[in-house]
């Protein structure tokens, strides 16, 4: 490969590049730096035990001089979540709509992170560093106050679109247009866009339309409405509260996450309701079914939330009566459709009438189809082209759109997380990599979860262990006892006939040969225990598990 | 409540009701018995290690001298999938379709079972008993030779539709209207109608119309085509076929599974091609890339499957070169879609190109939609309904449907699996439950997993193990060594610090308290390790593995 002269702008990710989760991406020129976004992701059900994945931060700790700031797109767990693990070593100030603000803050609260320094951000908010600056521009997606940024540069203009759909009659406030046609005509050297739904043809539905499907509802419901959305949908709540307020319901806000951005959002005045059109959730049973409405969370169906508790008979306040009508507005991510469908099947069981997004129209994605996402290109016309956040066939469809727009198939550049690709008005190349392995977050350990531990669960998972523990005297060289077999996860040892019996007697020959062989080496003694407990124990059930030998010397 | 004349005739399910697998239905009339179908169910993510999921046979074993003949609709694993297990108790003859028959031997030979009587139906069979008589209409599905189920008894007519669509152009045979026309006529006291899709509106999609779809393909793809779909469905494969004999392409058939079913598919002339129309997958390099099909298994992002290994690069003989272009004939089952999307991810980061049921209509349900579902009813015209083959909620709504088609609703029947329901004209009850919980195969093993084993695997995955092996002086009632600890999936102890060695301490101290305070209870030891070791981990570590005390005396 020819040496090239190196350039000044960089662009890259630590994350949210062929995968939907833990939106990390880096800005940099010269000696600046900002962030877009410091997500989580959700681990799926192959990282077993694991709570959330983060990016690594290493490239954020190396250069923290540089970082100018962190700009936060909106208050999403996968734009968010990272903030409280990134913090403990990286400080810098905080640039995000009201919204996101306020849920970051909240976050860092119950994390203990102080002397963090915010800034909250408007349309007309401008950014000045040394030689690059900051705007924002206000786009529409699933939760209150999404921005895109725009960071000029002297290279030009690098626009992150955030997440955004185009909602052309929202229910807050709507995609700012003429900001962005203004950031067009100065024009922009590189777009770097939202993928989610690039393989989905279409406009997306409206915020408004499923406005008219939750009003058909409380329309023709008789019974009590309990409408389980994601907390964060504040424009969706206050369509509920809307609703629940010309059929004069009460309301009752049930979930942990759904009083805190309840509260957030009446605080911020996105939700508006007279105090006196709420009860507590102990205070739900003494008003009529007809005259209540009860928000909660759980509409993914997870099985600590209150809607799973609900159906589970669970809910220490609420259990379902006659006449219940649930709501689940929201579809189901990959990965939690059986969850949701058993919730589902549980609350149909116990005689809830259930309305979900496949029987009316009570859910919309926050993200922009085909449609939008060609629509976005258009309007800012951008040199060169990153297709973002999301799995690769995503980021693979969004480039073929791009190409559709006329962006150049070679002005597009499909990344991944770490790849740092140098940006100049001639062109564009990768030209190095940073870490940007995931980081896996278990309990209170960040990053102490590898390979090895992650596969030791996959197996004790599968079949369980075997535990052979064996007492031998060094100096004569001999066993003190017979050898223990303790199992777990293997098979009940009361229906298992003679089986561990055999073990023990196949073990303990075993170790007498070895011993006898004048073995000294305990590992090659375990290794031996292995060896021939596998094979048997495979012979006799089929199944492979775990075998750990233990030695106690005498 | 008050007790009613016992009834002759008992219709019960020991699998298929409130879930999706392991069909196995019981019609019974004095002292013989009918079974339908026999199948199994895949486990779900929560039975760590299961391999699958039988119904209990105890019934069958039970009243093995009732039993007249077990009724197979079509050769699906979720119907046919468990006879190897209940034959190895429980002797009966066993009635199919060609292709049904075909697959079950093949399952038979595999799992060793001889000796077993077959009749091959078809339209006209009529088998008769003492009381009952049993004969078949011809339906379409996803798999060749399916058939519903006629069970004529003294009480009427019951009919158990098996698994079918209304597919008016099929590739194959067809519906045979007349006959059900004919068993209408006589009267249906009970239908069992499959529920799969009561949740979609609408008339499902031909298997002719994917024959198209398939054939644009081949008309316009340049380079190899490597399409997956299911084994069973030979209907389908026999479009490709068709079709790459139109274009003057090869064929290979790879994956065992495809294999086997293909040879059956060819042999009883549901496949037909001139021999010299396939080559072995070691000879597909030699093909042109242009005069190549490959048919394959992995549809389902299977990660043994054929074309997950073709992803990864570790399939022996085939690896995607530049212009393949990939068809996945099929739409991924709850709880597949993300191997699924993680397949099309790799196969779209080495070059494929990717055809999937999204962008065209390369596939289309085996199961009939609500209209079909609705003219299955009118056309029986049944005194009484039972939704089968579904979740909780897919019977449910079924049951709406049937009263959409002026089935009253208290003549509907939501059952639960072991349901005894008894039956007259005059009306049915549900008299009484024979056992039908699930059983687990692991292994070898067949129901020796319980509740313990699997809750154990779950700990185990989620935080590990931690064993603490300690000598005990039984005469001395003292620790002989220091305590030893093992992990296992909880930490890398080389990260870990001193923790393992806090861990010693703690537990020294423990026991020898123990020990002064007098205990002479191994057993108050392990608890007062397993109390002491507990909150200590879960303060530095914020995880709870299981922990595992060891007591060696000495």
């Amino acid at each position: 490969m020819e040496t090239k002269l190196k350039k000044d702008l960089k662009i890259f990710a630590l994350g949210g590049l062929g995968e939907i989760g833990k939106n990390t991406y880096v800005i940099e020129y010269k000696n600046e730096m900002v962030l877009v976004d410091c997500g989580i992701k959700f681990p799926d059900n192959e990282l077993f035990g694991i709570d959330y994945v983060l990016a690594d931060y290493t490239y954020l700790k190396q250069n923290q001089d540089k970082l100018v700031g962190i700009f936060v797109t909106h208050g999403h767990e996968d734009h968010i979540g990272g903030l409280p693990f990134l913090l403990q070593d990286v400080k810098a100030p905080i640039y995000g709509g009201d919204f996101a603000v306020e849920l970051i803050k909240s976050k860092l609260l119950e994390h203990k992170i102080k002397g963090i320094k915010f800034h909250q951000i408007n349309n007309d908010t401008v950014v000045e560093f040394q030689n690059i600056k900051v705007r924002f521009f206000r786009t529409t997606h699933s939760i209150a106050d999404s921005f895109g940024v725009v960071v000029t540069t002297p290279e030009g203009n690098i626009v992150h679109t955030g997440d955004f759909k185009f909602d052309l009659t929202p229910v807050g406030a709507g995609t700012d247009f003429q900001k962005i046609a203004e950031i067009s005509s100065e024009g922009v050297l590189c777009l770097l866009s939202d993928s989610t739904n690039s393989e989905v043809p279409g406009f997306s539905v409206s915020e408004k339309r499923v406005g008219e499907a939750i009003e058909d509802i409380f329309q023709t419901v008789d019974g009590r409405v309990i409408f389980a959305t994601f907390a964060s949908n504040i424009d969706r709540i206050q369509q509920v509260v809307k609703s629940s307020l010309k059929y004069n319901r009460k309301m009752a806000i049930v979930g942990r996450s759904m009083e805190k951005t309840f509260e957030i959002g009446r605080r911020l005045g996105y939700i508006s309701a007279p105090d006196e059109a709420f009860v507590s959730v102990n205070e739900i049973g003494k008003v009529p079914s007809n005259e209540m409405t009860i928000i909660c969370t759980g509409s993914q169906g997870e099985p600590m939330a209150a809607l799973a508790r609900i159906a589970n008979g669970t809910h220490r306040q609420i259990s379902v009566i006659p006449g219940d009508t649930i709501v689940f507005s929201s579809s189901p991510i990959p990965g939690n459709t059986i969850s949701v469908n058993r919730v589902i099947d549980k609350l149909h069981r116990i005689g809830a009438e259930i309305i979900h997004h496949k029987i009316s129209e009570v859910h919309t994605s926050g993200h922009g189809k085909q449609e939008e996402q060609k629509l976005m290109i258009k309007l800012l016309n951008p040199d060169f082209f990153i297709p973002i956040h999301g799995e690769y066939r995503m980021l693979n469809q969004h480039v073929k759109l791009a190409e559709q727009c006329g962006i150049p198939a070679e002005n597009c550049f499909i990344l991944d997380n770490g790849d740092v690709l140098e940006l100049s008005a001639e062109g564009g190349q990768v030209a190095g990599k940073v870490p940007a392995q995931p980081v896996y977050v278990d309990g209170s350990g960040i990053g102490d979860i590898g390979h090895i531990v992650l596969k030791d669960r996959r197996v004790l998972s599968q079949d369980g262990l075997v535990i052979v523990t064996m007492m031998i005297d060094r100096e004569k060289k001999q066993l003190v006892n017979k050898p223990t077999v303790v199992t777990r996860g293997f098979v009940y040892v009361r229906e298992s006939g003679d089986l561990m019996k055999n073990v023990e007697e196949l073990i303990k020959d075993k170790i007498v040969t070895e011993l006898a062989g004048g073995t000294k080496d305990w590992s090659s003694i375990k290794k031996a225990v292995i060896d021939v407990v596998n094979p048997f124990l495979y012979s006799q059930t089929g199944r492979r598990p775990m075998i750990l030998p233990i030695i106690m010397e005498v």
